[in-house]
């Protein structure tokens, strides 16, 4: 059994894939890391106590994968971790160190958020208010870290309909002595110029070819305000979220989730509740990754260095 | 009694100032309009039965204005429609002359909307998607005049937190038949391209001298999505709201309303909760007045035609 | 009979309305002055014979102008000519000063082109690289006469698809010895910058009370790209032009005219033939009108200025 | 004699037109308000001490205008006030009715300084840092009573080459205990972002019809580095500096001022030194004259209300 | 001999390199993929045939490749086919494994087309509607490709003067059955707009070092109209039309075409006809290869892995 | 002894570390190339020299390498040059080897200007007016080349507060005949319309890992300036100078020089002279390297490329 972990807050023991892909899809097992690396970890553990002979063996670990990745459709890092294993398999016939590797993958995955938190909290200043939207962990650890570098810091977070993460946001914040207000997302505009706002912080839940940003609802309103006041937006991210796919010219399909999460039914009124926009790459100053400080144009550089055997793949069957 | 009434919802009576600006006070009287034809009305009907002469009756008259003034200090059409009767008095020593010229700016207020839904529906063209914020009523004056000329149109409509009044357009919209779609208002951005909305249609709470227009907050934010895409903010307001302060200067203060609007609170996080935002001239392509449509620009126009009287008084005492 | 005449170019003879009418229709009386001359002489003349009572002249008058009303319902012009003449006539019962008016009114439009000209060549500096578009006598005006004055300018011509009206004006600039170059409409852009182009002057069919300007389809580009070179755009438009309808709403309809304009039809190809297009406000620096300069913002004011009696007269039908 | 002055800081005596007009032409009497009072206190007591006929009293008054106005051909408040004299002279046979009148004139734009300075210290909000061009009285103005008002704001000034006197508005500043910070001209945009600059206020030289502003070189790069900001311009300028000649098209000619402002001659080098720079209306949020608050694309309505009389004239002769 | 063939509609036959190089100057062969393919295949004719021995080869088969490139100097894809040829021979002694690369290369861009309908018809969407200015055939295979997975899409087709191109698009998209609208150049704005274009698609002459897209005078205009209305412009293009010599700082010259193409010559009228027209990097959202999808920015990065070889010689040469 | 000599001008001679290190902190050595030769050079010098053993060497340089690195903190180039010696000398033991190849790496500083300004002067068009800002050697060298190519291009040289860099820019282009217009920094704005400016030209003192352009104080208004005026901005900059810190998050620290470079203190007035200012990378058309052209956005490229041995060991310290 491999314990995995990530940050002091989670510990999430390995289980089989069929188990795994369960707890994703019921949501116990969230965020784009833990589902990365639960999902190497259950390919992980099968692989240490598989029987079968080779061939027999890549054919099954594959039909886990496929299990793995319907789970959760729209998280790209889900994809990206079983593919990944799936290569390093076909790649190496030693089973030892097959694990190793991919005990190596998952350790790296883990030690992506400090990282990140490491090389963004440098972009903050001393006396620097950052706005940060929803509850991004690898935004929050750059602000978090910048707060424990000694930076007087101040932040603002919106409330994020219609889920309100930002309340988890505040709180964090508030619990790390940051100075925080809390904001419906309408007051973003106004609060960017009253309360001099320097910085914006958020994640994003994957990063397109051409540098776009899939990142929750609001997103891309939160940057065009910034660029209006010439404000710089980081986007953290790390590396396992960057979208592949997209080199070949998928579109990030936006899920319109439960209409419910906005309010009960209205006879006559239709609704719409987009999970995610885009924020276009010319709003974004900096993607902030485990790897480092990349524009966001960049993104293609990272998507070759990361995925070349992934994309040499999705050429093929593409 | 003067019988007022505002549309076919609503029928106001008018009450002795004091009683009218508890009212207003309690939000029991609300909605500019209204607010400015209770206040007119409560004075016409104070004039109407005082026995005293005539000095003394403008001190008690002024008086009684600024009872009703303080009864709502940020709504801008409460002082211009006092002043305006106040105005009045002093200039009309007939007394039933007075009530005369009270009673017609009341129908003209109440005539207002009318004529600002016909002159605005010109402006909606068949086959157009009209985006709205918050719950104006004559920014749904002009789709539901539109509506009503046999235009084919669909309309989106934002929750506006923190006090879901979208929900109420969004009904108000199904009523009339027009297919109507809520969304959080994160939600603008994304929508404005995938729905193809050709025009934003929102009401003002004040029009400033420089053209700057106050509403709800959260349209500013709108605006400048709409800006981005191209797309033609209209706004509609009565004359009665602009702001003759504000041409000698005045800045509107925005309003930081009760926080548990927002939520209850949390420990360590302060609130921000403001009422209004400003959305500035360049990202408003026409206001719709009852008077006809101006661009934003000519604000100080319609303020120079229709409070002359009032700037003249703020010179004097300002 | 009055001997209507319009630059040097031209004699026109005014004839009875129903003639006047159809030599509109027929596109014998063309551009914008020529036939608000054209229609107002007519009613004139037609004033001048009248032998009834008053209450029948006016009624008559009336159809007479709704019949030329009808000859070419796009030119703003027309409406606002006969408008102003039946004003007139409702309002002057001496019938010999009515004719008088009428004169004075005419020879105040044929005096707009010279006055233009003179106030919209102060804005032309020696050694400026002018463009035009279509083939705009207002604008041409313009130029001309900074060439009179001696400015050493050159010009640039789009051919303006699809009837090339760009050709006249090459030739007409090439006459009056200005160096001109010819340009299809897809080079604009390149030659804003290749040709170090310093302003842009244009004409207008219809200014709009936001200060729009209505004008040959692909002025709005070319204003587009002069925006984002930083070029002026002086657009060129007597007061007659302006918009009355649109203060209160009114939409410009953009006529599709024919299409065999582009070419002879081609199975399962539409085509669009817009007559016009509308340049927002915000891309032209000033209008030039025979009565001066104004910002396009300041289109409202003219229209105060010169429409009050047709203001008052549409809100009272509208 | 009159006795002129203007804030406490000058007392200018009135003397004959001639040597009034050669203390203007030697800069002994600078600043636009200066400059017209003096020039209409000249004629004033020009008027007071003629003893000829009214005809030829007129005609020499005219003179001695024309003496005044070639003082200095670049300060549109010369002009103004020199036209406005003779045009009260021209409508006001009573010689003392007259001297009654430019004395009327004359105490107008001496309180002009002190009611922009209240009305603009009205959008200056506590917490405030405020960045100013060049050595205005005008916005110095505005700054030093909103100061007085006890709001705390912080001031930037820019040195202003190459005559520095962004040093004299620094030493005002900083005499009225206004926290204020030098930077180099080249150092505004660095310091827009880094000091949160909250609005920025400069005087004006003129306003033209279209509401350019015409004002100190480097102004029109500071308002377009606080566009890129979303940070407010404000332009402080008294109504006697528009320009009615704007009106009819004049374009304001930029002086090209004595290069040893810049350095010694080098050879093989030349030098341009631009006196003033225009700031397009789009990049100015509001401009405060004496009368109130405008959007800059209402100088043409400041413009109509004040100097009609003039522009009817220049219409005439221009 | 060679048998070349370019999707199904061209079958091309290889012939001897001073024949070919005719064909290509009197554009009997055309388009930057045929004339890449026709020069590699007569270089591989030449030398399945030549009898020397390597040393004269290499230096007859650089003869033949200046020849060649001079067919059409503008064609970046001409000498890009040729230098690769040049470059496989210096490093290929074997004649028959030369000959093998030299069809792989062929190969490679004879399936350039399909990969990049293939890819790029992923970024069109169900509902879009889809502008395309000239015909090209790369942006068109990606509308056909669209068309037959089934979406449903409109398109616009401009007529792209002086040559009328867009004539043979519209049929094109007719074929397929895409319900298509005709309009000319200037149109482009107000189409924009009025059908709610969604994309823009357009193909590419060269994309220059920085990002920039070289195409059919005209693009650069329609792509500023998308960035003003926030529609997204795909350009498609081969990796063999991108120019490793703009990496050295090389500008693409813009060829001044037969001015007949617009009319025939008017007396004192110059004409200027430039053949493309430069789009910067900024206004294209994503550049469509054969290699996958990219950022215009990214544009150096596809120089560096394709033409490694050409840049070090132009180094050495340069 | 190595002898170094860096363009004509210079002939700097090797000396040992801390000699060299006393020169550059007193700025004898000046420039960010000089720099970067002398630090190389004297550690070359150094291990000609040094007796002891391998283990010992590699400290003592380290601790040399450190002395310089302190001598200049803010010139990117020197620890750049200092790191790459120590990387050397790390991977190459036989040290005769080493110090061939620190002198290659010299060579290829020296080279680089060179390079630099050939590539660049491709760019530059005939007939073109060039403005630079500051006395950058490799812009200056752009210019130059482009003349002696026979290019007719005129200049424009901004003065550079406070230290007026812009007086020796104009005398090196005086020198070589090009015609020459020296401006204040604030004149920008107005020349660049009214000289009809057609490229920017300026050097870089640091290129961010996300394209931001470092440089001299006023580089990024004039960039803005340019951007408002659609005139690329070339940016010429040497490889060494490229930040590999800031891949990692770094921000370049913006030095506040000696106030009294501005003037002598004012009682009461603080003053802020900072040294550079940051250009983001979208006002930024091209940067010229020794390499060739680079949009900005690929700034990461070039440090991939070489410093991917110094990013290697940031990492592992960072």
């Amino acid at each position: 059994m491999v314990v995995l972990f990530l940050s002091s807050l989670h510990i999430i023991k390995s289980m089989d894939p069929a188990k795994t892909a369960k707890d994703i899809k019921s949501m116990k097992v969230r965020g784009a890391l833990k589902i990365a690396v639960a999902a190497a970890g259950s390919l992980g553990d099968y692989e240490k106590t598989y029987k079968g002979n080779q061939d027999k063996f890549l054919k099954d670990l594959e039909k886990k994968g496929e299990i793995l990745k319907k789970a959760r459709p729209s998280a790209v890092s889900l994809p990206n971790a079983v593919n990944y294993v799936l290569y390093l398999a076909e790649n190496t016939p030693d089973r030892n160190e097959l694990v190793g590797k991919i005990n190596e993958f998952i350790i790296e995955q883990k030690e992506a958020l400090k990282k990140i938190g490491k090389i963004g909290a440098k972009r903050i200043e001393d006396g620097d208010t950052i706005l940060t939207h929803c509850n991004s962990m690898t935004a929050l650890e750059i602000i978090k870290v910048a707060k424990e570098q000694g930076k007087k810091i101040r932040a603002v977070a919106t409330e994020t309909r219609p889920r309100h993460q930002g309340y988890i946001s505040a709180k964090f914040m508030a619990k790390y002595k940051i100075p925080v207000t809390l904001i419906i997302d309408s007051a973003v505009r106004l609060t960017m110029g009253k309360l001099d706002v320097d910085k914006v912080v958020v994640g994003a839940d994957t990063v397109c070819a051409n540098g776009a940003v899939i990142n929750k609802i609001g997103t891309s309103q939160v940057a065009l305000v910034a660029k209006e006041f010439n404000v710089p937006v980081i986007c953290a991210c790390e590396t396992i979220k960057f979208s592949p796919e997209t080199m070949l010219g998928e579109l990030i399909e936006i899920e319109d989730r439960d209409h419910r999460e906005i309010r009960s039914p209205m006879p006559g009124v239709k609704m719409l509740n987009p999970a995610f926009d885009i924020t276009p790459a010319e709003y974004v100053d900096v993607i902030v990754t485990e790897d480092g400080i990349i524009s966001p144009y960049m993104a293609y550089e990272v998507l070759r260095d990361k995925f070349s055997w992934e994309i040499k793949e999705l050429k093929q069957h593409g």
